[in-house]
This record gives C-alpha cells, sequence and structure tokens, in this order.
C-alpha cells in the first residue's frame, strides 16, 4: 500500500461570483493546484469532483466529464454528490485510488456556483440535502435544523450564545489575511451577540455565508513524487467516511454527530494515532453549533465540553488545538461542493508552512480535515502528516 | 487483490410507477439482493448508490444516507451521479473496493423515478446530462443528439432505418419473459419501421422508454464467499471507465464512442481477456443507434459493422453473440440511475443459469455489460465471468 501525498493545491477566491460557472471555478483551481504540484495534466489518470446543486443552480447535471474538459484532462472523472461533503468524500475515493495502486496521479476537488440564484432559492436548493418527505416538506430549512440541535445542546449541556459567539470571532479572526477568504473582517462578540437572528437561536454571525468557489488538489504516490523529484512533504495518512439517517427524526439524540464519530475513530485507525496526537483542525462549521459537535465527535473533547473550549480559548491559533485556521465555513465561506476539498488544500498548506497562519503552528506535524453533509448525514474525515 | 463474486441481485420491476419514490424502489430491490445473496445487512461495509434526476424529479438530493436507511444498513453510502451511467460507475467503485480489500462486502445499485414528472418535464430533467451552455440551451435533447450520430453514421458507414430497427425488434423478443421488462410485447419490423417520428431519422420504436425501477446486487471478495459457503459463481474480473467531452461539438467525430473504447479496453486488459472471449454483452440501448455504437466500441464488430450485424440476426439469442437478452433499455425499460447495475444484475443470473433466457446461451461463461450517460460522455464497461 502506497502512501499518498498531497502534490499541490489550488483554491480561487471565495466569495460572491454569480457570474462564473462551476466548470470555470474548477478549471482556475484546477490549474492552479497542477502549477503547484508541478505535474503535467497529461499524467492525471482519474478526476474526481464534488459538486452539490449544479442540477437547481445550473441546470447542469453529469459534471464529471465538465471537470476534466476544464482542465484539459483526458481521463476518467466522476461527480460525487454527498451535500455538503461531496468533495470530502471525492477526496477519500481519490486516497484510496492511490493507495490501493490503482493510479499514480489523480486530481480532485470541487465546486460550487450558489449566488446566481436568489437567496431564497439557493435556501431551496440546500434543503433538498435533507429529508424531502420528512423535513423538508415540514417547512424544515438548515438554520432551522441546526437551531433544533443547538436548543437541544443547550438544553442537555449548558452553555449560551455567547459561548458559541467565540467560534465566529475566531474563525473570522483566522480568515484575516486569507486571501481566498470571502470574508477578512474582524468581529467581535458584542457584533455577533448584536446581529439579526436567522432561526433562534441561531443568528447572523453564527451562519457561514452563500459562497461560489472551487478548490482542487493533485495527490501524488510515493513512487511518482520521488521519481520526479516533486517538493511534497505533507501525506494524507488516514481517511474516514460514515452516513447516518437523514432526517433528524430518525436519530436517536440531536446533540451527538455518530456519523462524525465514525468518520473520525476510522481515519485515526487508519493513520495509527490518537486524537491527542492531532496539533491541527479544520471542522466544518456551517453554523457555529456544528463546530462544537465537531470538536467533539473527533474526540478532541468531551460531549459538552466543545462549547466550553471555543469560550476558554483552546481551539484559537495560539490555543491548544487551533481549529479552523483557514478561517472555516464561517468566514472563509462554504461553496458547498468545494468545501471539503479546500479544507485539505488549506491544511497541507498550514503543515506545510506556506499559509498565511502556518507561523503561529510552525510546530504542528499532525492535522485533521472534517467535512460534513446535511445535518452531519455524511462526513469524511481526513488525516494528514509531515512525513519528511 | 481478491476476486470480487456477485453474491446475489435484485431487481423492482422496470415500468411506470410513479406513486414510488427511488427509497423505496432502492429498498425492494436492495432486499431481494440480500435475500438472493443469503448475506446479513449487517455484514455489509459500505453502499454505492446510482441516481441521476432525484433534484429535479423528487427534490431530494444527498440519497446515500437514504439508500442505506432504505435497507436498514449502518455503513458509510455513496451517491454516485455520472448521468445514465450512475450505477455503473458505482459498480467499478464498489468492485475497487472489494478487490482492495477495503471491504468484503458491499452493496451497490440505483434507482430512479421518472414517471412521476410531465414527460417534458422529465425531457427537460434529462437533458442536463448534455452540456447546458453549447447543447441544452440550443434546444438540443438526448433523442435529437442522438439523431445527428445516427445521422453521422448513415452518411459514413450507410445503412438505413430498416436495418436499426432489427435492434429493437431483437431486444423486444428478447424481453419476452422477463418479468421485470417494462415491455413484454412482440413487435416487427414493420411496426418500428411505421412507428411516428421522435426526432428524425429516429422514430418510437428506436427509443428506449421513461421508466421508475431500482437494481441492486451485493458483492463479496472471495475469502467472505467461501467462508460463508455462498452459492456465487460469478465474478466480476474486469472493470473500465471512460470519460469524453460532454457536448458533442467538442467531440473529433460523432460516429464513434472514444469513451467505451477506452473503458472497455481497460475492463478487457483488467480481466485479461479479447473481445474474441464474450459471449454474451449488455450494452447500453438508449436508442438503436447507440447499441450499434456500442458493440463496435467494444471491439466485437469493425466501425460501421455494427447496424449490419444487426440486420444479420449476429447478435440476436441465437446468433454469434447475443446482445441484451434482458431485453435492453430498449425493452427492459431504462430508469437512468439503475440501468448500469440492473445489466450485470442481468448478466450475472445469464451466466449462472438462472435467467428466463440462459437455456439459450448455456455455454457462455464470459460476459460484458456497457452502461453509457449522456451522448457517451462517461461509460463503464465490466467483464462478468463464471469462476467455478
Amino acid at each position: 500500500m502506497t502512501r499518498v501525498r498531497v502534490a499541490g493545491g489550488g483554491l480561487t477566491h471565495f466569495g460572491v461570483h454569480p457570474e462564473r460557472t462551476s466548470r470555470a471555478l474548477f478549471g482556475e483551481a484546477g490549474e492552479a493546484a497542477l502549477e503547484d504540484a508541478g505535474v503535467d495534466r497529461e499524467d492525471v489518470e482519474s478526476v474526481f469532483f464534488g459538486n452539490f446543486m449544479g442540477e437547481l443552480a445550473e441546470h447542469q447535471g453529469h459534471m464529471g466529464p465538465l471537470a476534466a474538459e476544464a482542465l484539459g484532462i483526458d481521463a476518467p472523472s466522476t461527480r460525487y454528490e454527498s451535500a455538503c461533503a461531496s468533495s470530502g468524500v471525492a477526496v477519500r475515493q481519490a486516497v484510496q485510488n492511490v493507495r490501493n495502486g490503482e493510479a499514480d496521479v489523480v486530481l480532485v476537488g470541487g465546486a460550487e456556483r450558489m449566488n446566481n440564484l436568489p437567496t431564497a432559492e439557493t435556501t431551496d436548493a440546500l434543503a433538498i440535502a435533507a429529508d424531502d418527505l420528512y423535513e423538508v416538506r415540514a417547512g424544515m430549512t438548515f438554520p432551522g435544523a441546526y437551531a433544533l440541535m443547538e436548543d437541544a445542546y443547550f438544553e442537555e449541556h449548558g452553555g449560551t450564545r455567547e459561548d458559541l459567539a467565540h467560534i465566529a470571532v475566531k474563525n473570522h479572526q483566522n480568515a484575516l489575511g486569507n486571501e481566498y477568504a470571502q470574508f477578512q473582517k474582524e468581529i467581535d462578540v458584542e457584533t455577533a451577540m448584536e446581529a439579526p437572528p436567522v432561526a433562534e437561536p441561531i443568528h447572523l454571525y453564527d451562519a457561514c455565508p452563500i459562497t461560489d468557489g472551487a478548490a482542487a488538489m493533485v495527490l501524488v504516490s510515493d513512487s511518482y513524487a520521488e521519481e520526479h523529484d516533486l517538493d511534497a512533504p505533507i501525506a494524507i495518512t488516514g481517511t474516514g467516511q460514515g452516513s447516518d439517517r437523514l432526517a433528524l427524526q430518525d436519530r436517536d439524540e440531536l446533540t451527538r454527530t455518530p456519523a462524525a464519530e465514525d468518520a473520525g475513530a476510522e481515519a485515526f485507525e487508519d493513520a495509527g494515532i490518537d486524537p491527542d496526537d492531532v496539533d491541527l483542525a479544520e471542522v466544518h462549521d456551517c453554523f457555529t453549533i456544528a463546530e462544537a459537535l465537531a470538536i467533539e465527535a473527533l474526540g478532541f473533547f468531551e460531549p459538552g465540553e466543545g462549547i466550553a473550549a471555543a469560550r476558554r480559548g483552546e481551539t484559537t491559533a495560539t490555543g491548544d488545538l487551533p481549529v479552523n485556521l483557514s478561517g472555516g465555513l464561517k468566514a472563509k465561506g462554504h461553496p458547498v461542493g468545494a468545501t471539503g476539498a479546500s479544507q485539505v488544500v488549506e491544511m497541507a498548506k498550514l503543515l506545510a508552512g506556506t499559509h498565511h497562519n502556518s507561523d503561529a503552528v510552525a510546530d504542528a506535524t499532525v492535522g485533521v480535515t472534517h467535512n460534513a453533509g446535511g445535518t452531519v448525514a455524511s462526513t469524511a474525515v481526513h488525516v494528514l502528516e509531515v512525513v519528511e
């Protein structure tokens, strides 16, 4: 079983680009990844592409071939759709592909165009990541679903909106200087607390924005990296995936995310590490409560402690476990189908010392990414390590 | 590398079932597959699910978790979307998963609900498998696209509508007695010739119908089959995938399907066989011309000979190479996301001697399936063999 290295990564600016198609966005990110990797496109043996709402936002399905076409790559190309975990799942399958010797060089990423629709239509398109029969038709949207989870969390563990506001403040702080981030704007707890409600207890600064963007990376086998003398010091050493019932009503409890627990445990075992070994994490903070749930599911904090960790500053750039140094979905933005791949690209840069926040974590050698779809009905977790 | 066996397969009736959701259809097919395999659902380690138009037909994305939920399976579940090749691609990734030791037992299949929409909306939903910017907005639908390919074929190689009518007649004949088929109705060449045009030169009997249905199978490793004493004499010994430019205008020629040529060559090499070794084929005859193109792309006939082969009866049940003994998409029906998996299920039964048409091909030991998306922009090809 060969080791899988991140040869290079690329991102578009995450933001409001309604005039750009997914294919154009992915073309930009993919070109950047190929250039960063120093790999010829002719060497790419397979393309793994995540997209969620192309059918509704762009009247376009069957985007696998389009993703390869955007990069002038002649290789089999597959579209993965696992809602907001689409490209996280694509990364997992790309990793397995290289690891198992199916290919030496693959390109994986994702793209999403969201701002070309009126906001109400985008919200409706996002809602189909939930159960149409049992949630959407009852009027549920994702802010509402996460509000239910947040209420349940407060009831079971205590905590306040103000605790969660610290997550928003931290992630905005982390995005300062991230040229790819949708928001590079400092906020304070008071601003977050006073923002208008979206779905109580979730207010504006608890929610990630609607974002257009793309992310891509080139993954290679150890032997290819050596043969081509690539500068690729970061390996993906662990991968895990978990699924849960789609509808909240079918879950045993609202305050835990077992799909993420499963994916995390699998990825850690795969990499041969424990949660204690992890120096950095990029997690799926589509809402501030989601970050708290994520860092608990991954075993970094006990259930009920994730929210306290934020209040105590343990997850800031200078804390024990910096979380979302990219700015997270909250501040970097959340182009749904691109998010999982973007987390891996950002983590690889953080660990390689080429990220704007790398200096704050110069000794970090192990990072984890956590990408979730729906109300964590799909999750992909990856472990990245410095290997030379 | 372990060998991958088809432990069991299941199908719903393919037909007009607008009242049934994809999840319900998949639940039925999956239960049938588990029962046929004699495998406990608790042993399933991963689910691979193909669906194309759920977003537009059922206002439902994120169907991976729903597919597992429909079967009471607690395992990671992923949705694959490669237009009409969605479940063919899912089968490929499932095969690789077992082959590479990622799992010993997986469940793979697909489902599609299409008749709940008005026909014009279904046609519009299907169209997004083509390039929205360069084809769909110009008014192109799939009958039109394949009509262009058929015209080009006639111009380059000669041939007539009547030659292709033999394919429709054959596939209707093959479906007689297939309890899962949408049409169990004999037709003759005259009926096909006199049917109303859909998009010249394609007439009604050149086109597959609009179908609701699902297909599923359980794939297991050699060691699991042995350990559990399963009756699983059929192995998937070869897999291949190919992609092409999505839009016809970006292709070098309209009379060949290089994505299928690539996928076929890869699958044959993988299985260590030549086209000459193949006894049976199930190919993607969404239109009669597509069957001719498929059997040429797979190397069974020279370019231009596929249409003559049909006229000469070489692909009937008693011909040298029986094609689409299930009835094909033409008569069995084409529930888009289920088709690729259904081909493998039918082929496994044909080779195992449990198909209604098995008696006609009692000596067959090697079969090939060919599943195509769009105008063959995505293709998955599999080789099945009797291994005991």
